[in-house]
């Protein structure tokens, strides 16, 4: 192969023998100075794919076009619609909210392990992992002055508690971390209030992961933090926040966007307002958990892994079904579709049910750890966690030639009008291996309500919707039973 | 005039003089067959009014149109833009809600009267009335099967509380009134939970207001309703519910849309659902309040009134600020840029903040039934009380001669390009006078996310544009005062 142009030109053609390219290569290397000029022109590349292999490999992926049509059929016309969705409802209805290190997240797992045994699926089973056990507790917040007006809050997690007594202090309210800075000399004793505007949840959500820290620098004694939140009926938003070495720990919980605003109107009428904050907030030893894992095993390269996922873990409010109940649900829905249609693919479609994703990718990143070792056995990790509402398209991260695969494989859903490929791939629990050089993919969706209801009591199944479920899983399911069925495994740099 | 076509052509002109307009009367009586054509065939009507006279107020009408330029200039892009919005935050940060009965309603209306005469408004003063003295007390719902979660609830206004151990019981889950009749033998000793789904306000809210008698009628020991909204993030919206003679008084609240749909999806799963709910409502006796009113006095017709409103209550959850905090002061707003610009209507302008307007129009009936007796002056009456977004025209209901009169003030506004008249103007403070025959107009906007925040802890100044309350005040003030300076009253059917 290196006598016809070197690596760059057929490393497409990888470790596996597959004839039909073969005789392809046999007849170039054979077909004379036009088709050699075909394999050595920067002309003949799309993506760093020769013409001829890239050929080929759309004819591959072209072939798939019944089986696309079948998986979308099933999903969103036929006997499997609303599928995910009622076994979501069912699930989130009967457990609640799956909060790690709690009994219900626990629950949630053996459930699924029952779930995804009856449903057939194969080598299903649980890979222990150790995870953190933190429990709000009794809260509250009350403004003191100048008037009495209770405050709804959500503790942070990791969030220390208040003395039982609680906290009441002063409150200084800063629009964002330089103001804070700039008026560092007024915070000491006083509760920080951050009223940051909503940009958008990458840039927002520093105050959410961040705000205790910078604040207890300069001596305040807890923090209060704007909801990371596009919209507000008056709902406090919760998630994670990180403690720094070397700074105090000090209580922090989120308040809602309107009481954010409300009291940033008041500061600036130079009113003076003092809060009593309680929090029973306590973070207690590491507890047991599980990965849950479920397979359809490959029919020719069982050791190669096409990986689909979503977190069964939520926070401690809602039903944890928008996030990321509806993103485990279609990765389930996905092997499901495929399961009922008889179809195995060659290499392995792996399902994972992550736990402790809301605490940074725990169980995912012990997964990595023990599994790391095969990693050149994956072909593609995909992760469901911003939502299932109506599917765009899908986000990819890769080498150009994989993107120009992925290309191809969404261009079989063009029965459903989302075939868009765009870049930044990534998930919390898929990323160890995206970093590491895998193909990584995930969901793009509608995103528009999506941080109306994100870590709230709003994330229920009302969010849900059973249509843009169908359609999400279908797109899941073409997507990774393509990518585990093709001849090849996916190209890394 | 009878000579000339009898009443129907003329009628516009009515008791007062008007020498402009008697001259050409006089005109037309002597200018021949033509003329006297005009006033007797059908042609020459527009919604009943002849054309000369039509031409004739239109003339009047579009010579307010500096007048118009004017006060948009100042409202929207002037010194007072955001002034309404200012004042209404001042107002609901510093008092909070404003439930009829409470202290809290009754601190406001002693800001605003001191509010209105340091505006140097006219004739500022409180008129007394009676309203209702209802509390909601401590109250909690907790779902004790099939799994504990602790319901969000928000009792309904005049609804009995619970005895202090709470109503345990078994729960009925029902779409609709039919099906709760379907049902009826189930319901005997349970709390019955309405899933309605919502349609609108009109036609859904009936499940809030009758739900507890229609429930009480077959035996259940308490009702809890889906909120009346139209998107939720897990929020409770209250609101006044009827009790009805001979109908056991039952305890009800509403719950959110997102656990309504719950227990209706665990229901249909044969699921049993146990719930306990606690309601420390209480009725107190009827206790003083004001309509708080104030002026700027009719130059030339000082007994005739155009009357402008919104209401100063509230409900005891988020702070009023759009219902009807925006109405009350885009409605004082329309009486400052009026009196900001030097300009006095022949009529007189009255601004009326009513009270316990969301406990059934309680103070404004009072106030129907002490000025009715003046009700041939009322030119117009005006209510903004279903929010103050942008403005999309004004609902209207009148004669037609009133309604072609309000099509063309509204054409004013056509630097706002804000110039609908629909029908069916309306406000529960000013139907008592519509009903007996006033002309009367509310604010028209754009209503899609009233219903998010309506009645729930959601409704706070976070919700309001100022942008919008300038144009809202403009649209408010050019009708009001136009109706107010015109030579003639509206003519009524």
């Amino acid at each position: 192969m290196l006598v016809l142009g070197g690596l760059t030109c057929f490393d497409y053609l990888n470790k596996k023998t597959n004839w039909k390219k073969m005789k392809l290569l046999i007849f170039a290397f054979f077909g004379g100075a036009h088709l050699l000029s075909l394999c050595s022109g920067k002309a003949i590349y799309k993506n760093g794919i020769s013409k001829r292999t890239f050929q080929e490999m759309k004819e591959e992926i072209a072939s798939y076009g019944d089986v696309a049509k079948a998986i979308i059929n099933l999903a969103v016309y036929g006997k499997a619609q609303n599928r995910s969705y009622e076994r979501l409802a069912l699930l989130v209805d009967t457990v609640g909210p799956r909060l790690s290190g709690s009994k219900n997240l626990e629950k949630a797992i053996q459930i699924m392990y029952q779930n995804l045994q009856q449903d057939g699926l194969e080598n299903v089973h649980l890979e222990p992992v150790r995870i953190p056990h933190w429990e709000r507790g009794e809260e509250s917040a009350v403004m003191l002055e100048p008037r009495i007006h209770k405050i709804a809050i959500l503790g942070l997690g990791s969030s220390i508690g208040t003395p039982p007594e609680g906290i009441t202090a002063e409150v200084l309210v800063v629009t964002s971390f330089d103001e804070l800075q700039r008026r560092a000399s007024e915070a000491r004793g006083k509760i920080v209030v951050y009223n940051q505007p909503y940009i958008n949840y990458s840039r927002t959500v520093q105050y959410r992961t961040q705000g205790a820290v910078e604040a207890a620098k300069v001596g305040a004694v807890a923090s209060l933090i704007r909801s990371v939140a596009s919209l507000s009926i008056y709902s406090p938003h919760t998630g994670i926040q990180e403690y720094q070495d070397g700074v105090p720990k000090i209580p922090t919980a989120c308040i809602t966007v309107e009481d954010a605003e409300m009291m940033s109107r008041m500061a600036s009428r130079g009113i003076k307002i003092v809060i009593q904050l309680k929090m029973g907030a306590k973070t207690y030893p590491d507890t047991d958990s599980f990965n849950t894992v479920a397979e359809i095993t490959g029919s020719k390269y069982p050791e190669q892994v096409v990986l689909v996922s979503g977190h069964l873990d939520s926070w401690d409010v809602g039903q944890g079904a928008m996030d990321d109940g509806g993103g485990a649900f279609i990765s389930w829905e996905a092997l499901s579709l495929i399961k009922d249609l008889g179809l195995r693919p060659k290499r392995t479609l792996r399902l994972v049910l992550w736990t402790a994703e809301e605490q940074g990718g725990v169980g995912a990143f012990q997964y990595y750890q023990l599994h790391k070792v095969n990693i050149s056995n994956y072909s593609l990790v995909m992760e469901s966690d911003t939502g299932t509402f109506l599917p765009t398209g899908l986000q990819f991260t890769g080498s150009e030639k994989a993107r120009a695969i992925m290309e191809e494989v969404m261009s079989l859903l063009q029965p459903l009008n989302i075939t868009q490929v765009l870049s930044h791939g990534e998930g919390t629990d898929i990323n160890f291996w995206i970093q590491a050089g895998v193909p990584g993919a995930s969901l793009l969706d509608d995103l528009y309500k999506y941080f109306f209801f994100h870590h709230s009591h709003g994330d229920t199944m009302t969010v849900m919707d059973p249509k843009q479920m169908n359609v999400a899983a279908a797109v899941w399911a073409v997507v990774s039973y393509v990518v585990a069925d093709m001849e090849e495994m996916l190209p890394r740099s």
